[in-house]
């Protein structure tokens, strides 16, 4: 599909990407961006045959690409467009993964005025507590979910490159708007980290906690586990969408005020009625698909 | 050990006790009590081999057997003494699997004026989102935690006959005050299973819910598998426990009342040392472990 790749960052997920390009055969020279405090990562990169070559001069390392994707944090994204800008190539497509969309396309539009008609927005719903190449794998977009967030000056040929190269990386791909994207995000992956965080934080701050980890069981070890996920990553995430965020966590705060009295009160009903919605969603959602 | 087990209760917990014992060559013969509402699944574990007969009479059940077991839901237990007196015999140990303790030695209390001294309270650390006798398993409680919390007046051989039964049934016992365990077990278990109730619940009414579910990451989904767990099961010991469990409502509560206070005034250094400390939360623990 491209003759050369750039991944901005090589950690798991552009590192992840590069393997399945290559595996797939879906570009002939794949290459990696990296600071120089990188390097030990950019070096692993190359060894391990993530890609081909790596560079830590920008302008070197997009020359002649005709696909480049930032894979940096999303923190990042708004600096590194900004260094993009003097070497940016109608001939190529940009696209990046980060975890909100609203804060990309508003960075894109700070740095060039409007959103390129060629920059993609996208983001890969696929990642592990891990990060860094070694982390990588060929397989991690395999039957996951990818969210394109094209907007109105999207070149719609730039929209079905990106919608294809994820595609034959092995991802299924959904095209939303962005607002929509990062209101959906908030919930189904800001908001649950958040809590685990906080939980734990909140657990291990505590006298007992070697005992409460000791005695933990299926559920706390899950929020540990979500918990042990990278801090700066999810910290540049949910500041980035904390308009989203915000309310979520103050309608969670209602929940938990309402669960706080039915407990105080006995109110079985409240509790079981909770209980039991929430039980039955899963469920809900699965006949949902199959109807 | 025990010439005659009967299990009051042959669900996921029951059903899997009586599989190890007989494994592990435990007890001669071991029985079932139920009610008549419970004839199905009685009759499944008859016909699986869990155990070797049922009863809906309880007389007949707890007939000549030396370990009495009460394997059923946290708010049945009082109940269930309260049936139980009548045949209650000295020559037996008796004792339970209640998640929350403090409401088990309590309903003793009431039901016998203090608590028998043959009456040993236990709770197994393990379990799972599935009930009933066909979710049964023989080694669901290999090196699992199992929590003892004897009172003043417990007998001590008693205990020991418990501690080791539940030894040879594969877990790893302590022996806890039934106020500390159910301080502990409020942190590592009953509040996370309410968080994920609520957030679920939560989510699970917003127009979106068909979208938050298709596009479930990893944090989202480990919170719809917690909350598919049994609600009237929930519901009782959340209820059972309420005591402890009401101030961590109240503090997490703070905890996000902090965190969106941070995100409001872009403080970045607050989030980022919550999420930190939560992340090495589980590595300090195990560093505690290996020291």
């Amino acid at each position: 599909m491209f003759n050369k790749l750039c991944l901005i960052g090589v950690g798991l997920i552009g590192g992840s990407i590069a393997r399945a390009a290559r595996d797939r055969g879906l570009c002939k020279t794949i290459v990696a961006y990296g600071r120089e405090i990188d390097l030990d990562n950019l070096k692993e990169a190359r060894r391990l045959g993530v890609v081909d070559e790596y560079f830590i001069n920008l302008e070197a390392a997009v020359k002649d690409a005709d696909c480049i994707v930032i894979a940096t944090p999303v923190g990042a994204i708004e600096k590194v467009l900004g260094e993009l800008q003097p070497y940016w190539s109608d001939r190529a497509v940009y696209s990046d993964v980060g975890s909100t969309k609203g804060n990309v396309v508003d960075a894109a539009k700070r740095v060039f005025g409007s959103v390129p008609s060629n920059f993609v927005p996208a983001h890969p719903i696929a990642g592990a507590e891990q990060s860094g190449v070694t982390a990588s794998v060929n397989g991690l977009f395999d039957d996951k979910r990818l969210i394109i967030t094209p907007v109105e000056q999207t070149d719609p040929k730039a929209t079905a490159s990106i919608q294809q190269f994820w595609q034959r990386l092995g991802a299924i791909v959904s095209i939303m708007e962005v607002d929509h994207h990062d209101a959906i995000l908030a919930a189904t992956s800001h908001l649950p980290h958040l809590l685990a965080f906080v939980l734990v934080d909140l657990l291990g701050r505590k006298d007992e906690q070697v005992e409460i980890f000791k005695y933990a069981a299926g559920g706390f070890k899950d929020f540990t586990r979500i918990a042990s996920s990278d801090p700066t990553m999810w910290l540049d995430i949910c500041l980035a969408n904390r308009q989203k965020l915000i309310p979520l966590i103050q309608q969670l705060k209602q929940e938990l005020d309402t669960m706080e009295l039915a407990l105080e009160n006995d109110d079985s009903q409240q509790i079981f009625q909770t209980f039991t919605y929430a039980g039955q969603a899963r469920q809900r959602f699965l006949d949902q698909l199959t109807n």
